[in-house]
């Protein structure tokens, strides 16, 4: 078995995709999943599909309430922005959820340090999503050296890396790289407003993007879509 | 009303000084509190005291259960270390929680973000109690950029900043410091392993160095010890 890592597994494609990755690295995986107060929980429903999928034996779910907070689509009652061009989903959408990726990051090298893991894997992309800002290498960078500074396990110069296989890939890549790795997609999860029967509503950026990552990829999307 | 301001109340000491100086410096306070999984919930109450007390009308009680990762005795079923030197304190202790400070920082800029507020205080000391790596700072600093890169605010150009005003001072320039500004420090709890009735225990490092504080201030301790 190779050395621990922890791996943010959302159960949508690109998590889904990352955690394929680091485990064809030979990583021995852990996988942290957050119910954050997202609006629904099929989310949650494919990250534990997922962690059966691949077997993994330490999966962690941590509550944490970002709704109280407010302030996003992805939790509030604020509508999910439909049928946008790709031009406008370069501004940050209402679906950005605040310093999400810093809450998820923070709790993930707390859990590693625990574990003696030093290895995360987030699968954030800054090419097919370039409105929020904490995607970027830059913010990742700036978080690593952050997450050195704040813990025992960087003061001792057990290093954490933060590790993002998919930052400069485009959705069809993300897609081609995980085909190769044989990830079944069809357990995964992308939608921003799904529907009650859990289809996926087609409109929203998240499946603009992924649809448009599977044509390009020449291939097929096994998930069903329902447009209203 | 001065500029909107989010404030990391623990209900202790060294937090509710840094809220008199916030207050002081003419901020609208906004109180953060975490219930992390604490062996105790004296605390909660403390905090919620000292909000009376300041009558401030924004105080966010954030659950996160950082006991399901365990690796801490202020969480697990480890002992509390009793009457060490402050040779010993000078490792990091087991009292550690891990990445707390990240955890709670990133937490308090979600939160700061909704708000509008940019400012936020956080009662950390790196003299008295140079131990937890997160308390320095270089750690701030670092965490302040990574801050600034993760969010819209800091995209948007509107930048947060971290005050840390107790930073640099000894625990009894901190009490001099409250006292002048009319802290009442009966309201407020330090002890890592309060009795049940509440009374500290006057022998784990927060009672010692809270102890020598107030000795070197020449000034009154008002709690309650009670030693085994």
């Amino acid at each position: 078995m190779g050395n621990k890592a922890v791996i943010l597994l959302s159960g949508g494609l690109d998590s889904t995709t990352c955690l394929a990755i680091a485990k064809h690295q030979g990583f021995d995986l852990n996988a942290l999943t957050f119910n954050y107060g997202q609006r629904h929980d099929f989310e949650l429903k494919s990250a534990q599909k997922i962690v059966d999928h691949f077997q993994i034996k330490n999966h962690s779910v941590v509550n944490i309430d970002l709704a109280q907070f407010g302030g996003s689509a992805l939790t509030d009652e604020i509508d999910v922005p439909k049928n946008r061009s790709e031009f406008e989903m370069t501004d940050i959408p209402v679906t950005y959820v605040p310093a999400r990726n810093t809450v998820f990051l923070s709790l993930a090298i707390a859990w590693a340090e625990t574990l003696n893991a030093f290895d995360i894997f987030i699968g954030v992309n800054a090419l097919d999503y370039s409105g929020y800002p904490d995607c970027r290498p830059e913010y990742i960078a700036a978080f690593e050296k952050t997450a050195n500074l704040a813990t025992k396990a960087g003061v001792s110069g057990q290093n954490f890396k933060i590790h993002t296989p998919l930052i400069n890939m485009k959705k069809s890549e993300i897609i081609l790289n995980g085909l190769e790795l044989n990830v079944d997609y069809s357990l995964t999860s992308s939608c921003y407003d799904p529907l009650k029967n859990g289809a996926a509503c087609g409109d929203c950026d998240a499946c603009i993007l992924r649809l448009k990552g599977f044509q390009e990829a020449d291939a097929l999307d096994p998930l069903s879509y329902q447009k209203s």
